[in-house]
């Protein structure tokens, strides 16, 4: 049913394609849109398609970046023999927000999982490989703890033990400040295999 | 703190500075803009400058729309002498997806609310007065039953009624502090069968 006009119609299908963005927030978008000054809707459209020209995978690590390599990997205070392998960008920046990882990352662009057909070529893997040639002492991996998280965290670990690399996973259990009584069975359970003296 | 490139940080706070979007939703957004092709995120700014440019009021009934008279009020089959007054156009579509009301519309653009400063002078009154001087038999108030639309519907029926046109309210069927766009099409019907005369 075509409620609004065609520009309005046109505008609200992009915006409710969108992740996260339901017809409804995208009939509010729209509207806010067209409210606003000529000028501020030409600078958000500039700076998306700005954006999308000029972002780029790092060539060391892969994250997305302006530079040929990321800040990271430019900075010569950082420990690059410990690589922190991670699925995204977002998570890249996760870690840095903690302000105490002090090594470098590499970033896969997504995990396995072959309930969606995505396999060890589709993700930076081949790369990660690569970088091992140099001077690497310690993978940290660090993909997410989700079925396809942990399975790309066995795959890699088993491609790169044989190289000789230590191989270590981030601790999974109850997070900091969690109730007991709100996390489901199987962190409950990791958290009891992964005890550690006190 | 910059944990991102300048072009993707740049996204985010455009992205996060829109209603609804917050800061995680905007960098969720930013990677999904950023991973669509060129030509996509070129379209979906088009289409974004392309309605802000193009989209204007209905010289009639001031309705957001891409054409001089909005195809409400050049359709000869619709009650040209029966008003509704809304806020905004999604309010207007709220009552068009009912598929039931026969007369035409005049759109706000807001309510009065004293706290926010929004007086009658800054809302479509003066054009929705001057209407008046056709051929007008009913002028159906339907602006949101929240505070600052009560009181815009009463001062509206307080200036239309020495007018000697009809002004009735929609009944009250729609739930108190309710925003019209957010409801089911029984109850915004059951609201008109019910309107009575202010």
């Amino acid at each position: 049913m075509d409620l609004y006009s065609g520009h309005i119609n046109k505008l609200i299908e992009e915006l409710a394609a969108l992740p996260g963005i339901g017809s409804k927030s995208a009939q509010r978008l729209a509207f806010y849109l067209i409210n606003l000054s000529q000028e501020r809707v030409n600078r958000l459209a500039n700076v998306m398609i700005e954006a999308k020209a000029n972002v780029r995978y790092c060539k060391e690590c892969y994250t997305l970046t302006d530079e040929e390599i990321c800040p990271v990997c430019a900075n010569p205070d950082r420990d690059h023999r410990t690589i922190m392998v991670v699925e995204n960008t977002r998570d890249l920046a996760a870690y840095e927000k903690t302000g105490k990882y002090e090594g470098v990352y590499h970033v896969l662009h997504g995990a396995i999982s072959p309930m969606l057909g995505i396999g060890p070529g589709d993700i930076k893997l081949k790369e990660l490989i690569e970088r091992l040639q140099g001077d690497v002492e310690e993978v940290i991996i660090a993909t997410n703890s989700s079925l396809e998280g942990e399975t790309t965290a066995m795959y890699i670990s088993k491609l790169i033990k044989p190289i000789g690399v230590k191989v270590t996973r981030i601790a999974s259990g109850v997070p900091v400040g969690g109730d007991l009584e709100y996390i489901d069975e199987v962190t409950l359970l990791r958290a009891l295999e992964g005890r550690t003296p006190m």
